[in-house]
C-alpha cells in the first residue's frame, strides 16, 4: 500500500515514520511539512538519521492524491477540515489525526472548537478509529477518525463495563500525560525548566476529550451519565495513564470485572490485563509499554463492590496516537493487525 | 525552646533539621538515630555539610527527655508506639511524625495497621496536628500527631466545603506524589531505573491516608460519605496535588465556593488560593511551593454548579511533614506561627 | 539600601527577588520588566504569589535612577550596554548580571558577541564581581560585573591551583549544566519533550565562559595555558557540576592539594570541600546545594601526581547567578557578606 | 541458533530478551536466574508481559549446556568465572556480558577486582566484542568479551585517530552515564529520591573502563599515552555520552577527521556520523538513539588544529551491551550483521 502522511513533521509524524518504515506491506509515498519542504527527514527528526533519507514535500495535494492509497494527516485542526475533503472526494483514504472528525455531535464539536463544523455531511461518514470496539466498522470505511488519546485510553477501559455503570452517578476520569501530547511547537509553560517536575491539572472537568467518552456512552445507552475529564501533565515525555472511577448500580464481584476484562480483551493483542500482588508494578503503568502498542488495563474494586476503579496505561505517541492509527491501517488493508507494530516495549527507560 | 528530633536521620528528620537550625526561638538539643549514632549530621544529611556540625546520639531516651522540653518522634510506626507513651509520662511534648497516633478510632487503626492499637487511652490525648483547622487543640496539647501529607493536603481542599457535600455521592480523591514521600530506605520498586518516569498507582481506594480523611468527615457529620483515596507516584522528587471530586447536594456558584475558601483561609498565612486565567500555572502545582511551607488551593465547578473539583499542592517534606510540624511547634511554643517557615518558594527547580 | 532589579522578569530575576525580599538591610525600590510593566510580581514569578505585592514597571531609568542606591542590570546583552552607562554616570551602584562587562580585553569580547565593546573606558571601572576572590575591588569599587555561572564555577576551582599548572599543557574544563541556565524564552531545543533526558554537547571547547577563565589565567601570569571549556546540557533544572583537568609541572601530594584548598577556602563561608570515602555523596554534586549560595570543590589527585582533576558544583541561579550577585551587594553595602544569603540546601529535591 | 541466557533477570538480560525473542534466527533455549527460578519472565520483567511466557529455570549447567548453541553469560564477575570455564570446555560458544574476559593484561585485571585472574589462559582465546574493529577475530572466535559499556562508546569515538595522537599528551573521557547502567540491586545511592537530579562525579580518572580503553591503545602502539577516564551518573535511565579530549601531535584540518571517521565507518551500518549546523542536535545525543543498535559520533576541532574534541553517544542497554552483544552473536553465527537489530530509536522519549 502506498501511504503519505501530511504533517509530517510533528511528534506523532516521526512516530508514524518510525512505524511505517518498518512495515512489511506499506511503501511510503510523500511526506509533506510546509516547514520542513525540501529538507531530509532527519532535519524534523533527528533520531531518522541514518534510517531513511525521504525528503519532506510542500503540501502538494495533487501530488498526493496521484501517487497515495492513503493519507495520514496529522495536521492542525482547521488544516485537517480543508485537506480531508479533497482527499476524500480523490478517492484516497484518510486516517485523520486531527480532532476535526472525531465528534460526530454538531454541539460537541462546537463547545471545544469555537466553530460550526463545516462538513457535517463527510463527517458522518467517518469511522471512529478504535479497532478493539469497531474493528467492523474501520474495515469498511475509507475514512477514519483517530481518536484522542486520553479518550482511547478511556474507552478502552471503560467498554467492558458500560452496562453495569449506574446512571445516577457520575463517571470520574482523573488523567495523567506526558509533555509528548502538547507537540512539539515552543510555548513559555513547555520550556523544560517550567515544565519539569510539575503536576500541573488543567481542563479540569471539562477537558476535550470527554466528549469523546460521552459520544461513547450514548452509543451504549448510557448518555445520562455525566462525564468529568481531567488532566494532569506530568513529568515524563511519553505515556498516559488514566483512573477511572465507576459506580456500578448492583453490587459486583472481583470475578465479574475479570470475566468482563477477559471477555472484551481475552483475544486482543494489544490489551494486556494487569493486576498483581508481586512486584514493583502490580497495576498499569507507562513505563510498561514505551515504544509498543500495548494498552495495559487493571483494576481495584471496593469491599461494597459498588466502586470500580479502573486504570489504563499506555505510550500516548503509539496506542494513543501512531500505532493505534497504523493498526486502523491495518484493518483497513487486510493485514495481520500486528503488522508492522509487533514491537517489544523498551525498558527501562 | 530545647528541641530534639528522635530518628532525625531521614528526609523528614532532614526537613526538620533544615527548619530548626534557622529557627530563632529553638536550640535543637539531641538528634538520635540508630544508624548514624555517634557521626556528624553531614553523613545522613550531605547537604548539611558546613551547615551545623551536630552529631547523631544513640537511642537514649533518658537523655533526651533529660534535656528535651520537646521532642520531634520521626520514626517508624513500632518505635513510636515504644517511645511515645515513655516522653509522655516524662512530661515532654511531643509531635509525632509516625503514623502512631493519628487515627482515633480503633478499627481504622487496625484495618491499615494490622493491630490492635496499644495505647487507646493515650490516643484520646492527642492533638491533629493542622493548625489552620484545630489551633486551638494544637495551642492547649502537649501531644500532637502530625497528619499524613496526603492527608493534610486533602483535608485542607476539603475543609470549607463539608457542608454542601451530598451525602449520597462518593469523594473522590486522587493524589499524585513524589518520591521522597517513600522514604529513603533502598528498594527495588524505588530505584532510580524503575521508579523515574512512571505512574504508578498504588492503594486505589482504599490508602490509609483516607482514613483521616473520613476521621475528619466524621467530625463534621459527614460520616456516612463514602471516601475513595487513590495514590500515584509521579517522577519528581518533592511534591503532592491531590484532585477532589466533590458532589453539592445543591447547585452552588463559583463565587459561593471563593466566599467559603476566603472565610476559611484569607488570613492564613501558608494557604494560597490560585485560580487564574493567564499564565503557565493557572491552578496549584506543587512545582510553586518546593521549599517552602506554603499549601495552594484552587477549583473548577462545572456549569451544573454540582461538581465542584477542589485541586490542592505543597511540598511534600514541608507543609507535608516538616514545616507543618514545626507550625506546630510555633503553636504550641507561642510563637508567631510562621516563626523559622518564612521561607519563599524555590523556583524553578 | 534602595535596590532596583531591571530586567526582573526572568529566572535570575526571579532568583533576586526570592533573596531581596528576605534581606535585612535591602528594600526594594522598582522592578522593572517590558514585558510585565504593570503586572503583578506573581504573574511572572507565580511562586512569589502570597510572598509579594511588588508591581513590575516600565523601563523608565529616570525613576529608577531617582529612588535606587543600587541597580542589578539583569538584562539581555544589548540592554545593559545601554543602560549601564545611564545608571554609572548617574552615580547609581551596578551589579550587572549580563555578559556586558566580563571580559576586560576587547579581541575576547569581539569574539564572542560579533561587536566592537562600544564603551571600553567605562569597562575598566568595573570589578570581577567574585567575591572570594577580588572581595577588595569588589567593596572599594560601584560597578561589579557577575561572572558567568560556568566562569564562576571553574574559576572558584582552579584559583588554588593556578601556580602549579604546567603551561605546556591544556587546561580541560568539562561542565554539566541544568536547563535553567539557558533562560525562559521559549525555543524548540528547550521545549521539555526535547530537552528532558538529553545530554546536550554544545560549545565544545570554546564556550564563552571559557574567555573568562582566560581573562583569570592571565591574572596570574598563566596567559599561555590553553583553556578548552566545553558545556552538556543535562537533565536538571538548576545545577552546574565542572570538571577540571590540571596538568602540574611538578608532582604533587594530596595532602598539598589539601592545604591549597584550605588556605584559599578555609575561611570563606560559602565554599564547602568535598571529598569522602563514605556515602551516596563523595564529591560535589549540584544536588547538595540546590536553593543554597554554597559551591562545593572536591578533587581527584593520579597516583603520579601530575594530574589534578578537580571537580565543582553549585546552584546556577544562587552562587551562580542571583546569590553571588548579592554577595557581591553586602561587599559593597559593608553588610555581613552572608547576609540574607544564609539559606540551607534543599534536598532531596 | 538455540541460545541461552545465564543471569537473565537483570537489566542487560531484559534488553537481551527484548532482541532475541523477535530475532529470525535464534530460538531461546534457556534463561537462567536464581532469584526468579520457577517464575514467568515477566515476573523480572514486567514490560514483557503478554509478549512471551519464559519461565526462569535455576543455575543449571549441565542443562544449558545440552541444548545450547551459545550462551550469554550475564552474571556478575564470579559466577562468570565460574560459569565461562565449564561453559567453554563442554564446547558451547559463549558471550560474556561481566568484566570477566575483558582486559587481557593480568595487573589491570587485578588493580580493577582485586584478584588474580583465575584462568589466564582461557583468558587468551577470547575476542574483544566490538564488530566495528575485530569483526574477523569475533567470527572465528567461540569466546567473546562484550566489552564495558563507556569502553566501548570510548573506543568507537578514539579509533580513527589513535595514529594521529601525541604521545606525550594525556587523552581525557569525561563520561556521563544514566541510570541502568548500574544494575538494578537496591541501593542508598540509587533511590530516586538520591540519584534524581545529579550530576555525580565518580572513579575520576581511574574508572576500570580506562583500562579497556589502554588495552585498545596499546594495539594501537599508543600505550605511552596517559588515560583519565572519568564518569558522571546523570538524570537518565538509558544513555551514555563520552567527550573525548584528544591532543594531535601535528595540526590537522576538518577534512582530515571527516575522513578519518567517514573511512573508518562510512559503511557501518550502526555508527552515524552527527555534526550539524541546525537544529537542536547539532552534536551527538544518547536521547536520539535510545531503543536502537546505534552509535553516534561527532567531533570539534580548535582554530589552532591540534585539539580535537570527538563526543559519542549510544544507548547503553543496546550498543553499550545487549545491541552489541547481539551483533557480536550475528557475527558469530553468519548472519546479517543487522539481523534482529534493525530497530528504530524511540523519540522523543
Amino acid at each position: 500500500m502506498k501511504v503519505s502522511i501530511m504533517g509530517a513533521s510533528g511528534f506523532v509524524g516521526g512516530e508514524l515514520l518510525r512505524l511505517l518504515l518498518r512495515h512489511p506491506s506499506v511503501e511510503i509515498a510523500n511526506i509533506s511539512s510546509r516547514e520542513y519542504a525540501g529538507e531530509f527527514i532527519h532535519r524534523a527528526h533527528p533520531h531518522l538519521r541514518g534510517v531513511s533519507n525521504l525528503q519532506f514535500i510542500s503540501y502538494d495535494l495533487e501530488r498526493i492524491v496521484s501517487n497515495s492509497d492513503l493519507v495520514f494527516t496529522s495536521l492542525p485542526l482547521k488544516a485537517s477540515l480543508d485537506a480531508v475533503p479533497r482527499l476524500a472526494s480523490a478517492g484516497v483514504k484518510v486516517i485523520d489525526m486531527s480532532p476535526a472528525y472525531r465528534l460526530p455531535k454538531a454541539e460537541d464539536f462546537q463547545l471545544h472548537y469555537s466553530m460550526v463544523h463545516p462538513d457535517q455531511q463527510l463527517l458522518s461518514h467517518f469511522a471512529y478509529g478504535l479497532p478493539e470496539l469497531y474493528r467492523a466498522s474501520i474495515a469498511s470505511s475509507n475514512l477514519v477518525a483517530n481518536p484522542g488519546c486520553m479518550a482511547l485510553t478511556s474507552i478502552l477501559a471503560l467498554a467492558p463495563f458500560t452496562e453495569l455503570m449506574d446512571d445516577e452517578a457520575s463517571l470520574i476520569i482523573d488523567a495523567k500525560v506526558g509533555s509528548s501530547g502538547s507537540g512539539s511547537k515552543p510555548s513559555p509553560a513547555g520550556m523544560h525548566a517550567i515544565r519539569y517536575g510539575t503536576v500541573r491539572p488543567y481542563k479540569l472537568g471539562n477537558h476535550r476529550h470527554g466528549s469523546e467518552v460521552r459520544t461513547f456512552l450514548r452509543s451504549r445507552d448510557k448518555g445520562g451519565v455525566d462525564v468529568l475529564f481531567s488532566a494532569h501533565a506530568v513529568n515524563m515525555v511519553r505515556g498516559i495513564l488514566v483512573t477511572l472511577y465507576i459506580t456500578a448500580k448492583e453490587p459486583i464481584a472481583a470475578k465479574d470485572v475479570w470475566q468482563r476484562l477477559r471477555g472484551a480483551y481475552g483475544n486482543e493483542h494489544f490489551i494486556r490485563l494487569v493486576k498483581d500482588k508481586l512486584g514493583s508494578f502490580k497495576l498499569p503503568d507507562p513505563k510498561l509499554s514505551i515504544g509498543s502498542n500495548f494498552c495495559d488495563i487493571g483494576f481495584e474494586l471496593e469491599p461494597d463492590g459498588k466502586h470500580l476503579m479502573v486504570v489504563a496505561a499506555l505510550d500516548n505517541l503509539m496506542k494513543g496516537a501512531a500505532g493505534n492509527a497504523v493498526q486502523c491501517l491495518n484493518v483497513m488493508g487486510g493485514y495481520p493487525e500486528s503488522s508492522g507494530l509487533d514491537l517489544v516495549p523498551v525498558f527501562p527507560v
